[in-house]
């Protein structure tokens, strides 16, 4: 150090007052004029803060009172901002009694105007996992200072797909139908290995780096939107990254569910339901640790409760979301979870929000759907629940052959029990996940399987959702493997061999899946007997699986045929459902046909007719 | 002809009127004063009597009006009872203008006390085939004039039990612990062969003559309720005989689903709860038949849905009944059931009804309990239902390895659902039935499994069922074979080499399975933990499911222990249900047990404690 530098130092510290404190963060960063929640809880980190008060410079932003928990570094400062409080700068300052001990920048924003929210049964979801979808900007593959680099070579390592990626290929994904954008997280994971995921969140304010920045993250929804797509953000309520900041310095003790210590989870999750579990294994299932890199947070702590709804409005007017994919939904504390979303209902009331509850049974599903009347007293507000019951019977029927129980029976059956949920059309349906394998693997490559179970998704009741890749017949495991299943995007990268986007290198197979595909979710776009049609479906006989849709007179038949040859379908058992349509148009090919005493089926294919 | 019996004939012929008629049936034969159900529609049966009037000779019994269907051959006439009418014999009267054609003796009873009504949580059932429990009458074996009579050699022939069979035994199946009884249809199935069973019911107001009079079967429930049993009565509302007098002269042409004719039912019972399913699906499964010899009736008409009502009321009533079971549920029309069960249950506010609805899903099971809000806006009024969703899933936990998702995980995932049922503790719980292979078939012999499924069948919540027989292990068939199932009870027939009600020629398991069922159902008799206790059950672990029962102080612990070795199972776990307990007495040996920190559980055996 130099005499002059020295000195300046001296000099400042004489001037500076006596407990000078510095503050590490302000979360939320800012907030916006005119919400409903408009008292926000701010999160200030920064040694020595917990008895100071607090005070803001700005007219209609007050300091309604401030509260400290066991770490002498956080305070939660909650402000209460005026509907008529001028958008701008201010600051939020810190007092030890009357001497102004620190100032940190906040600000309020106008509110843009609202995009277009939720999903609805009109809409169809691509889902993708960013880090394997394309790299649309190599320059943030590997970032200085992050603990994990970009080894395209290791299944499980970072590959280098980001935000530019999924912005370039906006056209693409609008050119196959698909309204609607799921990108598995997209906040920072700063862990040590396997970060590519996104659900070991380190920083529940920040785009990853390695995607691109919040402003970028913000740039894609805003174009997304240009092309008719919606973003859904994917929301981690029930753990974050064991690399998170929080976790050198707790807030609270009770802050991470079993003291911070790992214990993990039992995965009991009827436990929630169930009117006899014993406490303890309930316990066991909402606090114990998903794995030891995701410390799994108690949303019964208030301060955190107030920190999660608000980053996940944050999210929402900062990006101008579509909607919500709330992970491993029912492991966070169910009390929390009936809160966190009642507020974001409250404030967007056309939104959506889908959990994911992976179960087989529909009734423990039903559980967290808006409108159900649940005994154990749960007052749900998630518009949309993942289908998990249906996804299993789907490839349940997929694989069994054809017996009375068996084929497509399962699926037949499953539907049935759509009595259970009180909104069953909004619903996501799908055939495959990022946590699933890929539909085929799971039908051994069978290209008539894969695509009777896509047309069963994108023509059924609720909201489909696909997953990037399979339209170019990724395959991945046939066991999950997670990092191989989630592989690289043909076209992605330059240099790869095939290209997805563009069509160059793909097989015969591949563009046939992909051109199935463009015309399935194109057309489903416009079927508005899809969109809001009545369902009526028939028992499913001789390996065939028939039923219609049909709004404000127009009528959409849909055979599934599983047998490995042509099939006669005699039409008199559906008299009811034709009607006078006399023709009907295959929506795949264009063809008409006639309508008559029998139809006949392609083998093991789906056939989509528009009745006429 | 003798001339003077000839002469006779002229005068009689001369002095009756011109139109005389004969009624060869009037149903029901009687009613008592006083029932809620005062207007009564008799059916009566004769030649050419539809355009007649009716009219009752008997003060406070009026004629409110009559109906007539196709068949020139019935008249429907509904009598009204006043409360304060004289019980008496009477006559109902047709008229054809002024002048009486045909008479027919009637009466009104006074009403017995009311016996106790219904089954509960502290009552026991004991199922029995009654064909196949016990011969008190070999008298009876084969009747005169019926098609079909005793061959035991034939195991889907009649054995000659009887009701005096199970009058005999009465004072056995109490010292069993049971307070009910069960015995499948007790009614005429005069059919032409596999008539044992008793489902193919010929009269619906007579008891087979094979079986004993309808006195046998009022003298039976009256003998029953002085050992301290109720009886269920079998009712069969979805089909009758193939021989039923109906099938010779239908009162209508909607009588019969089908019009009469034989149209096998799909059996897709999800149809009925399914918002989805094709019209045509769904009267596939209610309206069509079971079987080719049972003739599907269509309770949508009205007069066979008041036929049935009061068939029920009139046994109720007739036989002092404490309950019913109802065959084949849901494959009746289900407004019907629903109006039937109101009828019964707002005539005996404390009766209890339980249904058969054999599907492994809960939701479609918890559809017809009464108090559950269905949103198809069925209306149940049945007070209990057979709990097949546990009794397969606790067949599956006994057969399946021990692993994540099997070994006792469905058992204990099954109960959870619990929230499905407006009275879950109000539901028959069984390892078996007539319908069932034999417990002891399933489990292959395995007596510690078969111990198991026993204990948990009586400890759990819910009312028990036992099927007659296994206390001595008759095993039956390892696949469903009814007749050999339904096997002789050793000791019901003279001369039979072992005998259950004495003991006699049993072997050491037998003997040791008798005694089995002997302590645990008397015990649970005053087990109010059990009966009304409340139930807190631990997620299953290495083999051993636990759960507690506790009511009003009285604590008891069931762990049951399917590994074939002994097990020691580390109490800390169950801390907050073991309370302050230090010892347990196992109820089956009377043995106390300290509670320390480890229990050991014997192999393969269920250990109950009452703590203390």
């Amino acid at each position: 150090m130099r005499p002059i530098a020295l000195l300046a130092c001296l000099l400042l510290a004489w001037l500076a007052p006596l407990h000078a404190a510095t503050l590490a963060r302000v979360e939320p960063a800012n907030w916006w004029v005119g919400m409903r929640h408009s008292e926000v809880e701010l999160m200030l980190h920064g040694r020595d803060i917990a008895a100071l008060q607090a005070r803001t410079t700005h007219p209609g932003v007050r300091v309604l009172g401030t509260a400290a928990l066991d770490s002498p570094n956080y305070l939660f400062v909650t402000v209460a901002i005026d509907e008529d409080a001028a958008p701008g700068e201010l600051a939020i300052e810190l007092l030890d009694g009357d001497a102004v001990v620190a100032r940190h920048p906040w600000r309020i924003d106008a509110r843009e105007p609202a995009p277009p929210r939720g999903f609805k049964t009109r809409d169809a979801i691509y889902l993708i996992t960013p880090d394997r979808f394309a790299n649309g900007d190599p320059s943030n593959d590997t970032v200085a200072g992050m603990r994990e680099g970009a080894n395209r070579a290791d299944p499980d390592g970072r590959h280098g797909g980001d935000l530019a990626g999924i912005r370039a290929h906006l056209d693409y994904i609008a050119s196959l139908g698909f309204t609607r954008i799921w990108p598995t997280p997209v906040l920072e994971n700063d862990q040590a290995s396997t970060s590519y995921h996104g659900y070991a969140i380190t920083d529940l304010y920040r785009v990853d780096p390695r995607m691109g920045s919040n402003e970028d993250f913000r740039a894609l929804a805003r174009e997304a939107r240009e092309h008719g797509i919606g973003i859904i953000m994917d929301v981690v309520l029930n753990h974050i990254g064991s690399e998170h900041w929080w976790m050198r310095d707790l807030p609270s003790r009770d802050w991470i569910n079993h003291g911070g210590r790992f214990v993990p989870t039992n995965h009991r999750r009827t436990t929630i339901q169930d009117p006899y579990a014993a406490p303890g294994d309930r316990a066991g299932f909402t606090d114990g640790w998903f794995v030891e890199a995701m410390p799994d947070l108690n949303q019964r702590n208030p301060h955190l409760a107030r920190y999660l709804v608000q980053n996940t409005l944050w999210w929402i007017e900062y990006a101008g979301l579509a909607g919500i994919r709330e992970d491993t939904f029912g492991y966070a504390d169910a009390d929390f979870l009936s809160r966190w979303a009642k507020a974001v209902m409250d404030e967007y009331p056309d939104f959506d929000m889908v959990g994911e509850e992976w179960s087989p049974n529909p009734a423990i599903v039903a559980h967290w759907q808006r409108g159900k009347a649940n005994a154990s007293g749960h007052v749900p507000h998630m518009t949309s629940m993942m289908d998990f019951p249906t996804h299993i019977a789907l490839r349940d029927a997929l694989l069994r052959p054809d017996t009375w129980e068996s084929g497509w029976m399962p699926l037949y059956e499953a539907l049935a029990n759509d009595f259970l949920y009180p909104d069953p059309g909004a619903l996501v349906v799908f055939a495959e996940n990022h946590d699933t394998t890929r539909l085929l693997a799971h039908v051994d490559g069978d290209l008539g399987l894969w695509k009777l179970g896509l047309a069963w998704v994108a023509t059924i009741r609720g909201v489909p959702q696909f997953y990037y890749g399979s339209e170019v017949l990724l395959r991945g495991p046939a066991e999950r493997h997670d990092g191989q299943l989630r592989a690289d995007m043909p076209g992605g990268w330059a240099g790869d061999a095939a290209n997805a986007f563009t069509g160059e290198g793909l097989d015969a197979r591949q563009r046939e899946a992909r051109e199935f595909v463009r015309r399935l979710f194109n057309w489903r776009k416009g079927a508005t007997a899809v969109h809001a049609g009545s369902l009526v479906h028939y028992a499913p006989e001789d390996g065939v699986y028939v039923y219609f849709r049909e709004h404000e007179g127009r009528k959409v038949m849909v055979a599934l045929n599983r047998n490995p040859a042509d099939a006669p379908l005699a039409l008199g058992r559906f008299a009811g459902s034709i009607g006078d349509a006399r023709t009907g148009t295959d929506v795949l090919t264009g063809r008409r046909m006639p309508l008559g005493e029998v139809l006949r089926l392609p083998a093991r294919a789906p056939l989509i007719l528009e009745l006429d």
